[in-house]
């Protein structure tokens, strides 16, 4: 067990785990990365008897143990605590029988509106065919006003709000109740809207890595007062199975780019229009395009801390966003409600063929 | 009028006006921060007699003019847009009449709950006596999920989700919202929920100075890639007057103190619960009794830029929160629910009276 007080290289996996159906691997040794103490981590192993066959292909990667990837949780003390309560899921382990409700999610897919969440949700009901009547797909986090959660079938849809300490809190709280669910083999893939860069309105781009403001691979999470730096790589080959996927679509303009995450739409995003502004066009634009030039394809507000939180804890993981605007040529959307619309719809169309492409379902 | 591309000091005020109601003052000078050069400044001031004299004192402070407050907005650009879209409030300037609808308002409260906010104004629209029906109060931004708004007489109620970014996007939209509805002397109240850090469960923190991870009393923005820092002081009458207002209330602990914003919720608020935790037990007690000995007595994700902003945009600013835990204590919040709710009451409760005895509705 991981001793509380270091952090760990990110490709140093340890699995936390309950007592029972586990059983112990020889002890490895990895350093902490504040302060180089070289530590015996004990990894812990699900039998694999305990959960079924996954449909998904069993490849052998970091995340990999015995053809299984659980969701990890990095934390000596959640073991030590008689109860865990996900606040701002209003869920909990006393509560709830977490394994039951949620031990088969394999798909877990997140996005900033509640309503457009809700949507995803009964349009995945359609499109797996699922028996359950429509108006049962009820919000599981109804108790709480601050995140929306839906189920159908084996993909789980959750609402994050808008920015990374919004998504941080949702995915700390996700990845626990992963983690006590008993869930592997999960992929996680954000949808959402996003401000493109040099390309045509309606794009959808698929992030190979998120950066930040300065165009940096990296995202800098402060703890207590020290900051520490975590890779923002998301999965080379989800990313590119979800391109493939693009391609069947017809008139469905897909590329593979990075994704830029600030912590402000207005002034951290070069927008003209907030109620702050103090730098001119030909700065704004200048920015702009050195974000393209450094493969920058499109802006929003939480990919690095999703990218970094799911790396962080074996979760293979995507960035799916559409582009309804080209920054290079506006501030504000314009168009016409439907196209809008439209537009939105893209990343869940895709994100539905490609469920039903690995659950087999497609044609 | 200031030129694009310069950021002035916070404290040389620029009015932006519309060409209508308003007459030029002679041009002073202000030196830019970025790049030194001074400029000339036109400062222009509304007619007296254009709007009537408003119920609050008429204080002399560095954001009176002429007895009268405007919302500045900081953004030479604004006067050129044809039509303002303020989409995350599903508002706009050529799709509503902003300042029939809002022109009037003197009181805003945000918070990050929809629904808290949506049952604080229903509790403002008894306690003012209004004589509209309840059931009249709609969500002003209903078109949207992103945030909900209320409107009950003089008080705007918004509610702003969860952490930096997502109350920046509301704040820069609402200060365009009042400054198109040509509000002023308008006040500014966040009241929400917090972790107290030494102080006991119940108590309700008015914030003196919004500090940093590091305690530092600043907020930095990131601007295209630049890094700037704000001040994060909140106005320190108003801090007071509503001090006095709460010595009224029975049994109603309160103080003043410094409040600590940070942009994560579990390893940046030294939470031992999160589904990542590096450090130890020893070293996330040494931090809290760290950030006490600094003035801090409870921690939130949003009051840095809500002070930094109101601070520059000419809004008299507060945070009032409740803490239901005390952080040298617990991590999780374990109270029965009915107390929970009692206690995130208290600001409501707190603001009300404050309204009430500023319209002189008090006994």
């Amino acid at each position: 067990m991981l001793a509380p007080g270091c952090e760990l290289d990110p490709d140093q996996e340890v699995v936390r785990t309950r007592p029972e159906d586990y059983f112990l691997r020889p002890p490895s040794h990895a350093a902490c990365t504040a302060c180089g103490t070289v530590m015996t981590i004990h990894i812990v192993e699900r039998m694999a008897s305990v959960i079924p066959a996954s449909n998904s292909s069993m490849r052998s990667d970091r995340n990999t143990y015995v053809g299984k990837r659980f969701v990890h949780v990095k934390n000596a003390y959640l073991d030590s605590m008689d109860e865990d309560i996900l606040y701002h899921l209003d869920l909990g382990t006393k509560t709830h029988n977490l394994p039951a409700m949620f031990g088969d999610v394999k798909f877990v897919c997140v996005g900033g509106s509640p309503n457009r969440m809700k949507a995803f949700a009964l349009f995945m009901h359609k499109e797996l065919g699922l028996e359950e009547a429509e108006e049962d797909i009820k919000d599981i986090c109804a108790g709480t006003d601050r995140y929306c959660m839906y189920k159908t079938g084996p993909v789980l849809t959750i609402s994050h709000g808008m920015g990374i300490p919004s998504i941080s809190i949702m995915l700390h709280e996700l990845i626990k109740l992963l983690h006590h669910a008993r869930c592997c083999d999960v992929t996680i893939i954000r949808i959402g809207t996003s401000g493109g860069i040099g390309i045509a309105p309606g794009t959808v781009v698929i992030t190979d890595i998120a950066v930040d403001s300065f165009f940096k691979p990296r995202f800098e999470q402060v703890i207590l007062d020290n900051i520490v730096t975590r890779s923002t790589e998301l999965d080379k080959e989800l990313s590119e199975e979800l391109f493939n996927c693009s391609k069947e679509i017809p008139n469905f303009p897909t590329l593979i780019g990075h994704t830029m995450c600030t912590y402000d739409f207005y002034e951290g995003q070069g927008r003209l229009d907030g109620a702050l502004c103090s730098f001119s066009r030909g700065k704004k634009l200048d920015y702009l395009k050195r974000a393209y030039k450094a493969g920058v394809r499109n802006i929003e507000m939480e990919s690095t801390v999703f990218a970094a939180m799911c790396g962080l804890c074996g979760l293979k993981a995507a960035v799916v966003c559409v582009t309804p605007l080209n920054r290079l040529d506006c501030d504000q959307i314009n168009l016409p409600h439907d196209v809008l619309v439209e537009y939105q719809q893209q990343p869940q169309l895709l994100i539905s063929n490609f469920i039903r492409w690995r659950l087999g379902l497609c044609d």
